[in-house]
């Protein structure tokens, strides 16, 4: 009669004979010596302190890389822009401009500033018809132009595709609805020459909530939906929350969330003034808005602080009939793919290149 | 010149207006007071101690099961299995059969003892061809018929669709391959009757890592892939490992893996003389195997001390062409959806039967 803790030593030696590299087990084989884990009456979990390796499943490049990554998110000065582009994403720009290259044009789409990109050696045919909007991250508050290139030019390359990155107006100048007017200028402008269903629209961090809010803008403005979208590094409304503050935000960004009880935090100034419960600004809210959402490609990583909210995002999009594809990157961090060197961020690019190949229209 | 530490405060200020239930915020908002994350050269992460709470993304009634289940994994009592039935599962099993009406014959099939699961409503037209095998969980040694009814009851049901769940052998008794060659027999035995594209198999915990080797064993045997396959709560080799070994394990069972570095245990006797880098026992070693997989759903979640495995897993499918489809709960742990009466499980359950009505053939 073995009862479970037999049951998973049992099954976690059958792991030790196999070959995951660096193999341990979840079992505590000496209770007498390790630090035990409390729980509380309401779930809570007391968890002793650790020391966590980086993962075992990376590659040699993605453990290098988020070794490099936890040091510089110590570093203030390294995280500071310079002309738009954080210093520590200027190495991986370097390496963009290398190893994918793309025509860059300087434009205005429907009148709102934009840099469009285009493969030097040309869009493909199957894409010809084709157009991916790119909202970049940043925080509704900078990284125009670092994390608008790092986030287009690999997708342009590599998916032989024209990218239309655009300057969507932020904070602190501009607030809600700013940005979402501007992607919808841009659309409104696209479709003049493009059927919906060939333009999708993808992004990262605020990129990734600004995807989701223009497409329940578009609801609202007689809009149709693009052909698919892309959420990553970021949800359908709220990018924290869950088990990622605790697990997440200590192995990615090499810091604790604020202990304690959640409190306010003043609005971040591009939000000031909207109310939470819109779904203009969080889709999540609203069944309604969620289920007319297209084809949704969504990437994170189990140490991005986005995980638990993206997750949750996926399960409301697949319960209201959403076709919607999660991928989760083991080991890696929020926006990891900005890195197109590491193999892990490879196949990331593959990932979308192949989710809007397959599901925009032509 | 805003820095990263900056965006991050400014993005979960911004989130901080959003409606995701008791937000925290990543950022270490007051340095002097709050403990520190030490970040070692190879990038190891001393993350101090922490307590989490249930994941504010669950439904009440996942709250509650979760609380009552850490509970139960620290309780050696309840653990323990009486005929086959580990005693905190007694309660899920006694709703399965309120909740599900199905037959159940005890049978052989193909000389190996399974029981056969019928929807009391009926199959439905669009089943009638169609064939689902469970591998139950358990470790390769125990959990007969518990974890099969857990399985198979809800599936049969919701899915109106013949289930067989094999007693396929086991430790102590039994050492691999026995179980691969019962499954293969059941196999032979169903194609008899079914077209290969009309059965899938599924399982969870052992029953995935089954699953995966099934598969496998079908290669080198002269038998066609099933239609779809389901890993839950498992991997295609190896089933801990990684990030999870120090999020999932502490959340999701109450306990610290062996602390330091990963030791050897006695191999499980299931696979005592088995060589590791064998595809029998592990495929994920050979992406040949892997390449070959069938349409392939991946079930988790972020407590499921499988959790890095399976992305890992899924990772390498797609990588491989494979069509593998991931689902990972938030907030919830390994075998998550043998308690039916939680929203997150009905979901769980609404996901299996969609996909292998999507992926069967007829």
């Amino acid at each position: 009669m073995l009862h479970r803790l037999a049951v998973l030593i049992l099954l976690s030696s059958a792991c030790a004979s196999l070959p995951v590299p660096a193999l341990g087990r979840p079992q505590d084989r000496s209770a007498a010596e390790s630090p035990k884990v409390a729980v509380q009456a309401d779930g809570a979990v007391g968890v002793p302190a650790q020391t966590v390796p980086v993962s075992t499943f990376l590659s040699p490049e993605a453990k290098e890389y988020l070794a490099q990554h936890l040091k510089d998110m110590q570093d203030p000065e390294i995280l500071k822009q310079d002309a738009g582009v954080p210093r520590f994403m200027k190495r991986y720009l370097a390496r963009d401009y290398a190893l994918f290259p793309v025509e860059r044009k300087d434009e205005k789409v429907g009148g709102v500033h934009a840099y469009v990109y285009t493969p030097k050696a040309g869009v493909s045919a199957r894409n010809k018809d084709r157009v991916l909007i790119n909202l970049h991250g940043g925080g509704f508050s900078g990284c125009w132009p670092g994390c608008a290139e790092l986030e287009s030019i690999p997708v342009a390359a590599l998916g032989k595709i024209e990218v239309v990155s655009i300057d969507y107006r932020e904070s602190p100048e501009y607030k809600f609805p700013a940005a979402s007017e501007d992607v919808a200028s841009v659309y409104r402008e696209l479709l003049k020459s493009h059927k919906s269903q060939d333009i999708g629209i993808y992004g990262c961090s605020a990129g990734g909530m600004q995807t989701a809010m223009s497409v329940a803008w578009f609801q609202t403005h007689s809009l149709p939906a693009p052909g698919a979208i892309g959420i990553f590094c970021a949800s359908a409304g709220g990018v924290l929350g869950g088990d990622a503050l605790y697990t997440a935000v200590p192995l990615g960004e090499a810091r604790l969330a604020l202990p304690g009880a959640p409190g306010a935090a003043p609005p971040l100034s591009y939000f000031s003034g909207t109310d939470p419960t819109d779904p203009l600004v969080s889709p999540i809210n609203s069944p309604e808005t969620l289920a007319k959402f297209p084809p949704t490609l969504i990437i994170t990583g189990t140490r991005g602080f986005e995980l638990s909210s993206a997750l949750y995002t996926h399960e409301q999009l697949v319960k209201l009939g959403v076709e919607a594809e999660l991928h989760v990157w083991e080991g890696l961090f929020h926006g990891f793919f900005y890195n197109a060197d590491v193999p892990e961020s490879r196949d990331a690019f593959n990932v979308i290149v192949k989710f809007f190949d397959r599901h925009l229209g032509g």
